[in-house]
């Protein structure tokens, strides 16, 4: 989990804005804001969201400390009956949520906060940094097992991720998603999550020779043993020396676990690997591929029969890739300017895309008797909603400064995110052109918007 | 500064490698190994090197904990000798490296490591994680304030960066790139950066009217007020009614510091809006634009005219976005064998773009009578190289597990690179189609090489 604990990670306007409300005796007014995503990342349908459990625990944790206070003091826009506010301040609203590693679409609240607006104002940019990366990380994951298996798929991603901390936050959330395993040492040690690897190039220029560094690599591991052989010549030198090892280790009734290509064009590559591995009686030998894969790329090898049996992928899980960040918004969505009097709010603005839903909301999920997803619905939680079939995705989460929600492993998190993706619609799914998860407005809703809309324009 | 303290932040297979060196009585040999860029992101022909203050300070301090030990432990892969020697160890190199902030280009190294070849291996993922994204995102910072200007943009992106210290890393890293201030807060209290901000949609529709709520934010902020206009209607809504408060800021004496564009056709509303303020005797409100903007958008809007005096740039900047990642490797270079015996090392790959330098190396930059940069020379360090105007980019920065390169301010080093981007030959810098900058490869160097590939084919 991240172990963010100082709400000072926010947007100096957060500040200025709780100021404001703070001398207008407005701050603890009651509000309601909605973390949504606007839209898919990955020119895909779906998002798995994740980072909730690490929103929840910052919520539950965030004091400020007294250094803290002395730099916001410094900056000199903010009287001493604020900073002792300030420093007296708890999370006081509650929340309610998905659960961490849930199917999720544009529109619907995935994050519910509700409390004095001073508090959940302050909060937005920690939510949003800490549930919009994380979701991403983990539905580029979702992707990319889904193309490739999911017993298949380790994350290598620690040298190019965003920072050591966005390193681990990857490794947690690629776990989520599906993958089996990190490179990352302290990301095993935090999250408990798998972690594999076995050597580098500069670990075979270490030696006069390759075979002398594979040969003395397979003594010390026997059981664990992937090759790396692109550092000279990947079929001439790099596959021949791994399989002179892999026979020797055969004689002494061991298994050289595999061979892992790094460079060059994959698809001959493997073909020829298997082929020299097999030829050789090595059929046990597995062959691991590596080196700028994503989801696009795999299944391109996988459509063409490349034999490859692991994937490990770095970069462009880690980053996001093509899509770095997330639509993650947090809009107020009701205030209450007079006790028990709730007023609906929504941004209508000149861009449609960044209108807002107003209202206290949940969203319903159906599934049909198979246990197959159908279709979500967004409705006001006031409307009542109490359709056979259609389950609530909020829960409550966060009450009193205090986690409601009971705690689950990181691989119960996994596991039920494969499963659920197991229970999507297929062409949602699947790859190329996917098609839109039915969402829809209830007529509540529906009618609160409109009726919005036309005060606005009219 | 990041605060990494602990090696565990590293790949697996660094450890399985240092293993089989521990036990083959080989970690302690002499190594040299080069943190260097491939490539440049963002069809780009340089980089501003950022994150090396960071490196040399995780270097100094790293040291395993005893949970990092018991962790490693419970993997079932090391005895425990080789444990004790992990809770013992002290990184015990040397590292010469340019200085944080150096313009620099591929192939050439910026960091360079030597010592016993098993500490060496170990730091290589966090030295990796520490440059790569610094490097990244100072790179992004300066394109982008190439194109504004130095004074013109503020970095936004806390809420969309890659985790809380992602969002950090990316604030300090823009900052020396050039931008003026960052929206982060606790980046300002942690590296001391100007932090600026006003409010956010929510804050209006906190209101019951978009006029009040600019009005009170304005009594509360007389001195630096910057109303966001797009919550409703940029131009009928908020630019009337922040001129109507603007107004009334005039009648006492006070300006209002200027009004924000976040959303729709920036060239056309900053426009309307620069006509309004002026027709209403409000020239000196200043226009700020914000929302998806990078270097490109801020060029077309200059080309075209577009009346914006500063830029709030906040995703697009702090993930790199269509480089989320940079090419930063790190190689063996030479190895001794037997002492006092030092071998060159460089992968001879299938892939000729991952083909690195043998050697111990230095970079040696010409500049010319008015001080701008000509072209770089890599050159062996053993060859000497002391032809006048030729300056050494590696100098010492971490000896005997201590920093003694001079420390530096944040604003010295972001000064720094200032002035550097504008000793740059223009035909590089420039957005579109940049000239390759001359890097050269000194006559020892090449001579080695050649050496090194003939006996590798031959």
């Amino acid at each position: 989990m991240s172990n963010l604990k100082s709400p000072i990670l926010t947007d100096l306007y957060e500040l200025t804005m709780m100021y404001v409300w703070f001398l207008s005796d407005t701050i603890n007014n009651q509000s309601c804001f909605d973390l949504f995503f606007r839209s898919c990342p990955f020119q895909g349908e779906y998002i798995v969201a994740a980072g909730i459990d690490d929103a929840l625990l910052f919520l539950q944790n965030a004091r400020f400390s007294r250094e803290d206070i002395a730099y916001i003091r410094s900056l000199n826009l903010f009287d001493e009956s604020f900073l002792i506010w300030l420093s007296e301040w708890r999370f006081d609203g509650c929340v309610h949520a998905v659960d961490e590693g849930t199917v999720v679409f544009p529109g619907g609240p995935v994050f519910r906060v509700s409390g004095p607006i001073g508090s959940c104002q302050l909060v937005e940019t920690a939510l949003l940094n800490l549930i919009n990366f994380s979701s991403l990380i983990a539905t580029k994951a979702a992707r990319i097992c889904m193309v490739a298996g999911f017993d298949t798929v380790m994350e290598f991603g620690a040298r190019r991720a965003q920072g050591p901390d966005g390193a681990l936050s990857a490794s947690r959330a690629a776990y989520i998603g599906g993958c089996t395993g990190t490179s990352n040492v302290e990301a095993g040690k935090m999250f408990g999550i798998p972690v594999k690897g076995t050597h580098a190039h500069s670990y075979v220029m270490s030696y006069p020779s390759e075979l002398d560094s594979f040969r003395r690599y397979a003594e010390v591991f026997p059981q664990a043993s992937v090759l790396l052989v692109d550092t000279y010549d990947t079929i001439f030198s790099g596959m021949v020396h791994a399989i002179e090892v892999g026979l020797e280790m055969k004689r002494q009734g061991r298994t050289l676990a595999g061979v892992r290509l790094d460079s060059g064009d994959m698809l001959s590559l493997s073909k020829q690997a298997r082929k020299m591995l097999d030829d050789a009686g090595l059929s046990d030998t597995k062959i691991v591929a590596s080196g700028d894969l994503d989801e696009y790329g795999i299944h391109t090898l996988k459509e063409q029969g490349a034999p490859i049996d692991l994937y490990g992928v770095g970069t462009r899980l880690v980053t996001g890739h093509e899509s770095p960040a997330i639509a993650g918004v947090y809009k107020l969505s009701a205030i209450e300017h007079t006790p028990g009097h709730s007023e609906m709010r929504m941004k209508v603005t000149d861009h449609t895309e960044k209108i807002s839903l107003p209202g206290i909301k949940q969203v319903y999920r159906s599934f049909d008797g198979n246990g197959m997803m159908t279709g979500d619905c967004i409705e006001l939680e006031s409307a009542g909603f109490d359709v056979p079939g259609y389950v609530p995705l909020l829960t409550p989460a966060l009450r009193d400064g205090s986690i409601v929600q009971p705690e689950r492993s990181l691989e119960d998190i996994r596991n039920r995110v494969m499963s659920a993706l197991q229970t999507m619609p297929p062409d949602v799914v699947r790859l190329m052109h996917p098609s839109r998860y039915p969402v829809s407005i209830g007529p509540a809703l529906t009618k609160a918007r409109e009726k919005m809309m036309n005060e606005f324009t009219g």
